[in-house]
């Protein structure tokens, strides 16, 4: 059992925080029981997973950690204080996990099929979370982050996710890089916009669909908009003049949702 | 000009930040032009307006400033280093304001009309501030808070609102309060839960409509949802079994907008 806060894997579980060692490292930081059963289901490369016996009070948590040391993960048993050192929660659990970042380059793929989201230059970690969220609602298949942005494995993106982190495919393209992959690909780029020639009820979504949204703070850029297969806008009869980013796409995503599977009238 | 951060008055501004004195002081902080004007435009009691002329450069925020004087509100010049110890931004624009709180009794209201969300113990100040601007997008008339939760009034929920903080319409009450006020109102109230008779898109939504949600973890409790005139469910077809409690309010909302305002086929 690890006993001291300082012991050097538990010192860089804790510098996953930051942005900068998630990217020299390609790993990031998981915590809570949920998140880490999806990690599991889904076949996540978990690189090892902490536990503190004083904090892991649930049946429940210890058939996690049979199943864990089952498929050959690493098991790090540490003492309290160490735990609440790594732990980014008020009442931890008492299981936390370090998992390799499964991001790829968009030009490595062909034929995405299915629906996607894209964001450009997406500020808040908790909407890119919980667009995933609402992505694995919809059956959606993946999530492009295109552009400067923030992180996909930042700790509030991840939890936010509630486990979608892991069973949404994730790919990374620069803005160039975006408009060039779309010309080859026989995909449709729908981009929301303010004051778009389509309202987002009147357009008919393709199957394969990527639906792109713009950043918090600028909305789409004027040469991502021209590379759109259509744009689209949800009305608005109030003062606001734009909805919160994750639920716009959430809005919009629905849609695409209702017209691939219609409600059955009775 | 104030150039003391520790002067009473602004002492009292930057404990604002606190619910304990924003329930004491029945006032709350606001940051930003698009804000304070969005309270100027809805005749929000502003009580004081604090600039710091260094900080504040635009020619639109000197407007702001002769409108607020122009309103008879109390004007407070400052220096830069007492703008930025009340400050909660990064890059402060240079405008402050201390706004009285709007929050009504759900009691003393009788014959609500139009479209109204309830939120029962909302844990996430910025869930209930997007709230708020996808309410007002849609054309609500305002939001009902049930039980103990988060503050209409934390910084967080007041900057997510984007103005629909003065825009909408706020009550608050017990559970058992709203309860009993529902029974005497000629309104339904939609509740939203997992596994409900109703597809939320099957639902024919009254002009009338309060919009009621469970809080993050625990989802709508069985007293509340026995009150409900229907349930509605909002289906999932991936691995998560929720959405994010505002991304669900507002695909909710859109689809109850989207039948009172239905889309003309051209």
């Amino acid at each position: 059992m690890i006993t001291s806060t300082s012991n050097a894997q538990i010192k860089d579980i804790r510098k996953l925080d930051q942005r900068k060692y998630r990217k020299e490292s390609g790993l990031f930081y998981v915590e809570g029981l949920r998140a880490i059963i999806s990690a599991l289901d889904n076949h996540a490369p978990v690189e090892k997973l902490v536990f503190c016996p004083e904090l892991l009070e649930s049946t429940h948590g210890k058939e996690v950690l049979q199943r864990a040391e089952c498929a050959g993960i690493a098991l790090l048993e540490v003492n309290r204080p160490v735990f609440e050192s790594v732990s980014l929660k008020e009442n931890p659990q008492g299981m936390c996990a370090v998992v390799r970042q499964n991001m790829r380059k968009l030009q490595t793929s062909t034929n995405l099929s299915g629906l996607w989201v894209a964001l450009e230059g997406v500020q808040d970690p908790g909407n890119l979370g919980s667009v995933l969220r609402t992505l694995d609602a919809v059956g959606g298949q993946g999530l492009i982050l295109i552009g400067e942005g923030t992180d996909a494995f930042h700790p509030t993106s991840v939890r936010a996710s509630m486990g979608a982190i892991f069973t949404m495919q994730l790919y990374q393209a620069e803005v160039d890089g975006f408009i060039e992959w779309k010309q080859t690909q026989p995909v449709d780029v729908i981009g929301a916009v303010c004051g778009a020639v389509w309202d987002y009820r009147g357009y008919n979504y393709a199957e394969n669909t990527v639906l792109l949204m713009g950043s918090e703070q600028k909305g789409l850029p004027k040469v991502l908009q021209q590379a759109c297969t259509a744009l689209v806008t949800i009305p608005m009869c109030g003062s606001v003049d734009s909805l919160n980013l994750a639920n716009a796409t959430s809005v919009l995503l629905y849609e695409i949702y209702n017209q691939h599977f219609p409600l059955r009238k009775k």
